[in-house]
Formats: C-alpha cells, structure tokens, sequence
C-alpha cells in the first residue's frame, strides 16, 4: 500500500465511513472534527459496522480503535501522507480549511476534498501549492461503494497519477475526470434522473412509491451491472450500440425533447415528503440506511 | 391465477421473453410471428434458458413445448384471454394489427401493447373497443425484471382494474401510470441519465468506460435497491427527505439548471461506438446478454 499515513478531516456521514474503510484496511487514521459528540457518534458507528467491515474483509492489523483524534486541523495532517478533507459543505469554510491544511500538511502529501458541491478549483483557491489539492469524491456510503471521483489537474499529471495509484492501492475504482463540473459525473447523472422523476411527480404521472418502485424493479438492477452505454448496447441486440444509435438514436433524441424542466415547488416538496413517508411507514432513516448497507454488501459480493 | 389463456404476437426479443415467463407459470402460449425463422430461434431460447426458468421456479405443469404456432394474428387470438403485442415499433403496423386484434378476440379479452416508442392511445384509435387495449410494457428481460408499466385509463376503471390484478398473479409487478408520455415512465428516466451521459461524453469530461463502470460502482447498486426519492431520503441524514429537500434542494435545482441538450451527432455516436468496442473487448452482444442475465436473476434471488 502506497500511503499509510491518512488524515481525515471532518467525520460526519462520509469521512465517518472513510475512517471506517482505512480501519478495515489496517491503517491508523488521524481524525480532526470539532463537532461536538463527533468522537462518541464515531465510536458508535465503528462498533455498529465492524462486522460487516468483517464481511468486507479486515486487514491483519486491523483493530476499531485505531484512531487519533486531534485538536486542531493542522495537527492531524502535520505528518500525513494522504488527507481527505470532508467538512461541511460551505465555500468559505472549505478555501480556509484547504489554506491550512495546505499549510500544515508535508508538502509531498496529497490533499483530496470529498465536496459534493463545488470544485476542486473554487476550494483550493487560497493555496499555494493548489496542483496537489484535488477532488477525491466517494459515492456513499465510502466504506463499500467503491467508486472515487478524481478531478483537479490532468491525467498525465504526477499528483493525478499519484492519486490514481493511491486509490487503487486502498480497494477503491478512480475514475477521472477531464474537467470540472458541478456535481462531478455521477451526480449529474442521477440528478438528471431525478430532475425527471420530479417532473413526473409534477405532472401527476404517477405516485413516489411507483416511481420509486418501478426504478428499483426496471433499470435499477441493470444499471448495478453496467452503465448507460452497455446498457443500450444490450437493447441494439445483435448488433450493438451502433445498431441501436442507428435505429433507436433519434428515438431517444425525440424523447429527450419531452424532458421535463420542473420546479421544486414547495406542493411539489410537500408531495414528496408524503410520498417517502408513506413509502417508508414509519422507519427510520438509520434503519433503512443499515438494510441498505446490509444489501449493498451483499450486492457488492455477488458481483465481485 | 386469473387468466390462464394467453396469446402472443410477435416473438422477438421482448414477446420471447413474455413466452419464456409466461412457460415459466405453466401456461400454453399461443403464438403468431410471421417473421422467417422465428419459431427456430424462439425453440433456441426456450432450451438455452430453461435452466434459468428453473431456478426461477417452473410451475409443476411448466413444458417447454407447450407452444401453439398459428398462421395469423386472428387465429391466434381467437380464444384468448389476455393478448400481448409484442411486434415491430411501427405505429401503422400496431394500429392495423390493434384493429385486427381487437375484431378476433373474445369481446372481454385484454389487449396489451408492449410498445416502448409510441402510447395506447395511438395505437387502438383504430379498434371497437378501446378501453381494453392498455400498454402493457415491460423491463428486458421480461422473463426475470418484475416492472410492468400500465397506462390506457383510469385507476378505478374496470379494464386497469382487470389489467393490475392480472399482472399481480402472473408473478408481476405492474405500475398504473395516470398520464401518458414518450417512453412511458422508467424509459423516460433512463433517457434523462443517457442525455447527460451523452453531454459528458460530447464535453469530454469523462470516457465512455470511465462512465459505465462509475455508474455500475456508485449509483447502480443504490439504484437496484431503491428509487431516486428513496436513495435521497437516505441521503438526508435523520431528517430524511424533507431535510434533504430543505437543504440541498436549491442545490439540486441549479445542478439541474448545468444538465446538458447534447446531440447524438455522428461524431458523438462513432465515439461512443468505439468506446463501447473497448469496453466489450471482442465478446458478443449475446455472450453480455447471458452474462446480465445470469447476474439478473443471482441479484433478484438475493434482494427478494
């Protein structure tokens, strides 16, 4: 493993679930999260995951306790190797975080934001060393989804080939990217799918738990398998996607001209909500997100 | 079960899964296809899936030779309870096959159409009785997905009523769509995730496998388990989707306001063709597509 000395600072729901990941792997893992109650809730969710980080497959030296907690952000990463910042999402906070983290930091370190709602470039913008600062974006729950977003410089860079390297050498698939968009990849896509979801809700379509039901029963478990691409490539039949594009393309262009372009109205929220509380009948958001892991991991299994 | 006599028209790709599923339950299934070859290459995938059929549970009276051919549409209908049109996405091929449909069969069949290009209502405008031609449309491979979308009248109505409660018997999961759109309901989402997969690639922010496997390790798995309302109630911490909605709605909003209206020009097309080329490595659609399905069927064993 290339980098053994992680930081992560800002343990809510994502860094909580990195330190969760370098645990399994074996690392000791220097925390910074002046929330108050951080130490207890992550203490808390190591010992309610260790046996399914069990099932993902511990380290030798993997032990729950491996954890140094620090009282100033600089001090945590003063000797790392790797520092993932996940702070709560606000610019400001972000850009002077990364100045200090910058700072303190050794200057061969590498420094990824996990930020879901800016880029790289607006965060490291106070820096003075900016090209090692880049994106490093999970997609949650971090500690078994294993994809990583990287974004901040090009392929053929040495901080972006580092990082390559680092993330592939910790169990994750980096994917990077060309260039800086908000919500990165994946977010977009399924904000474009959401976008529509909303519009079919709007117009009275059909009701949240059909929608949310039809997409878990429909394209959900194809797109566990493959992406969009395969996917048609899948439907041309025979002759693939470029049967597909050739027949079905303008198809699909025609449809996307019927797109909705809704609002997020506050009756359109309110639906929502009814909707999803309907849906969940009275679970709780921890309890479904534990049967969610508990099915991710076993999803993850199945397809490894 | 309520309607055990059925008939199918059109045994390609979709109407040879609905033959497989519906084999599968122990029926007889009376077919017309006047397609060359189709009966050969229908008797192929009957004897290369049947394995399959089988871990999905066969019904004791299941044969796979409990086929019936028929040398026209009328006959093969003539005494059916439920008719599935399966044929080629051609609206005056469909409109003049409804018509004849809809004169052969018994006056209290139901006539589905498993169009994914065009809706009901363009379809039966040329039958008698068009309150009971309903879109039927199911998610590939009919035989293992369980979504069957609905749409063609109201909720409360006697044919929908007939039409949900017959889906539900045969091992189905159907959604009522009150409204009717291009592509229906889930083919509308996956169309708004492929135009800004398209977007990303025509921006070269990411290559096309880079983008298949980032959806397949980050939104995909969440996606085979929930819908999109569900995976962002999860996303709201303990205050759910309406949390969510509260916070990260104006978010969503402006990312929506960033989504791209690609189009699928010739060039875009040839490098997704080539992308895909890469991806697939040299195996053939058919050798993918029994891969999927195999993964299908371990992924719907597992999440049942």
């Amino acid at each position: 493993m290339l980098e053994r000395r992680i930081a992560i600072v800002g343990a809510g729901l994502i860094g909580g679930g990195w330190v969760l990941h370098f645990l399994r792997l074996g690392f000791k893992v220097h925390i910074y999260d002046p929330a108050g109650g951080s130490a207890e809730r992550l203490a808390d969710a190591v010992r309610a995951n260790w046996p399914l980080l069990g099932r993902l497959g511990l380290a030798d030296d993997a032990r729950p306790d491996r954890i140094v907690w620090h009282g100033a952000a600089a001090d945590a990463v003063r000797e790392a190797a790797v520092v993932l910042e996940c702070a709560p999402e606000r610019l400001d906070l972000k850009q002077g975080l990364f100045a200090e983290l910058d700072r303190a930091a050794p200057p061969d370190a590498l420094l990824f934001s996990c930020t879901s709602s800016f880029t790289i470039s607006e965060i490291r913008g106070r820096t003075a060393r900016p090209a090692r600062c880049l994106l490093g974006h999970p997609f949650n729950p971090p500690h078994i989804l294993r994809l990583v977003e990287v974004a901040g410089g090009p392929r053929e860079s040495e901080p972006v080939r580092r990082a390559m390297a680092f993330w592939l050498s910790v169990d994750k698939v980096p994917v990077h990217l060309r260039k800086e968009l908000p919500g990165h990849l994946v977010n977009r896509l399924t904000a474009a799918l959401f976008r529509e979801a909303v519009h079919l809700v709007a117009e009275g379509v059909a009701d949240i738990e059909d929608i949310d039901r039809a997409v878990a029963l429909g394209p959900g478990p194809r797109l566990a398998l493959a992406g969009p691409f395969l996917n048609y490539h899948l439907g041309g039949g025979a002759g693939g996607i470029a049967h597909y594009l050739e027949h079905l393309g303008p198809s699909q262009v025609a449809r996307w001209k019927t797109l909705g372009a809704p609002e997020l109205s506050e009756e359109v929220s309110a639906r929502i909500v009814a909707g999803v509380r309907s849906e969940t009948a009275g679970r709780s958001v921890a309890d479904l997100a534990a049967e969610r892991d508990e099915k991710l991991l076993r999803l993850a299994e199945l397809l490894s």
